[in-house]
């Protein structure tokens, strides 16, 4: 059997080609897989001279332009054409490679993927999953920005997208579903929300009925669907927030001599947390329903959060999670309207 | 002058009346107020028992019913009349008192607030306004959960009234008020979105553009006006995650017999930090646009936290809010509609 094919955006991120080349190094020495590095040739191969002991299961792609975390999505993709997201994702529809990765412009990558790749069959849209780490357990958050202003059906994709994903890539066999709204009782919510509400209980999937914005981090549920913009609000708060609260504590420790050497003596339970619940650590961010996989890094990403993002990427391959997605939407689909 | 007189809902929170009993006495040590419990008097002068040296200005006016946490909103109002959230409110439509601080149940407060005090002149909708901590200073976060469903006109109203707030009780000169979007750029967003953007931008006030999740906690703007549904997710997956912080920290610094040391060592800058970032010790939030001053508390509050409550009521009143809201509304519907 020939050797699982990941693409990798060496362009996008905030230290790129940098970041992405060091977690392709990681990635090519620990899974079993072909890391193509696609962007700037000249450039990668600089940023790969600093690693004497380059795997062989490394290659490059040249792509001559970049999508800017700035660009205007739709356009971007338009418009360069031979950017490295462009011509990463034609590798992923051509099927030369079976994943592709990028810690760029998420909404370029969004756009593209859909644009090029196309969705799988029976979904209408694509949604960004997140996994986030809680109290009690992970949770996967879905969509947290594709799509902000979906329909009722379409959380309902997602809801059974992310259902497959907890059960084929985290491996939890029945996973407990719920709907982001303002409160727990079924009256709660806005007329789409009360709408989908109604879809989900009708929908064959272990529905738990309405988590609140405090579930996101407890662990309670192992899937919470949303719109994209309230998802997109609710992951950036909880972003700043845990940098709030980070400044802040750093700014505590330093007030006196005493919790100076507190904090000194506490630093590896500080950086056990740090590793708990920095989600970015625990890797990209699938775009779900894409005819492909293509998985989301933040832009921050350092190596190792983007070698746990092609990790992703691998798991998803090799649990073939698409196939068990379109079976899902399949017998939702002639469930719901024989 | 007449002393201020505030109205507490004594039956509101999680341990009613205990807490709000605590809170009253503290409010009415550091207050120029006098401090009106409204709830069952056999309850709260059986609270008040404990304090041998009891305040002068604390007074108590029954109401035999309560509504629960999980009474539904408008029901509970319509059948509880005698209830501490509607005699409370009665007593402010009355202007038998100048607010209302409850930390009961937040629907209904909106709900009676709404249904018995009525709205001030030209105010389409009540918003519930939050002042959150920051990194570089507060954030006034507008609507968290009255409005989940708005019209763009009503988040103007939000802005033109969190806007008077931060400059008459804050103490900010030109307020920079924000939208909360999904990016930066003037583009994104839904199309209610774009709508209520060209509508701030128009409206005379420091408008500074779109601000995303992440600047709920960066104290770059002192307004950001939002839905409903969208301020409540943020807020409570804010709860949530410094929830979660707090238990996994607390988690990791049980590690080892060296890691407990240091928190031992450092328990005053945790202290600190609790300080700064739990909100419900910075007081109530206001529910502005109410044709009086009506001040919701979080349900878990402390006595300290029902105090900063009663603070927030009384410096609304001493800086006559509504009346700079009203000038502001005012102002507004003749440049607009002129």
């Amino acid at each position: 059997m020939a050797m699982m094919k990941i693409a990798l955006d060496a362009m996008g991120g905030d230290r790129a080609p940098e970041t992405a080349v060091a977690g392709a190094i990681r990635a090519a020495r620990e899974l079993p897989i072909e890391v193509v590095l696609v962007g700037r040739e000249q450039a990668i191969a600089e940023s790969l001279e600093s690693y004497p002991q380059r795997p062989a299961n490394l290659s490059i792609v040249h792509a001559p332009e970049v999508i800017e975390m700035h660009d205007a999505p739709v356009a971007s993709v338009r418009k360069k054409r031979e950017s490295s997201i462009n011509i990463g994702l034609e590798l992923l529809k051509e099927k030369r490679v079976e994943a592709f990765v990028s810690a760029g412009n998420t909404g370029a990558v969004v756009s593209a993927s859909t644009l090029l790749v196309g969705l799988l069959p029976g979904i209408e849209r694509p949604g960004i999953a997140i996994l986030l780490p809680g109290v009690k357990g992970d949770t996967l958050l879905i969509d947290v920005g594709a799509n902000i202003d979906p329909r009722p059906l379409h959380l309902v994709q997602y809801a059974l997208m992310g259902d497959a994903y907890v059960r084929c890539v985290v491996g939890k066999a029945r996973p407990a579903v719920a709907l982001l709204n303002v409160g727990e009782e079924e009256t709660k919510g806005t007329d789409f929300i009360k709408e989908t509400y109604g879809l989900l209980e009708a929908s064959g999937l272990s529905f738990a009925g309405n988590a609140e914005g405090r579930d996101i981090f407890s662990g309670e549920f192992d899937v919470i669907v949303c719109d994209g913009f309230a998802g997109n609000v609710a992951l950036k708060t909880a972003e700043s927030l845990a940098n709030a609260i980070n400044v802040l504590l750093k700014r505590s420790l330093m007030m006196s001599p005493v919790t100076r050497l507190g904090a000194w003596l506490a630093r590896d339970a500080f950086a056990q947390l740090r590793k708990e619940v920095d989600y970015a650590e625990h890797g990209g961010a699938p775009l779900l329903g894409v005819n492909g996989v293509s998985i989301i890094a933040h832009g921050a990403s350092s190596g190792k959060a983007i070698k746990n993002a092609i990790r992703v990427a691998y798991e998803s391959v090799r649990h073939e999670l698409n196939r068990h997605m379109v079976d899902a939407i399949t017998l939702y689909a002639q469930h719901a309207h024989p």
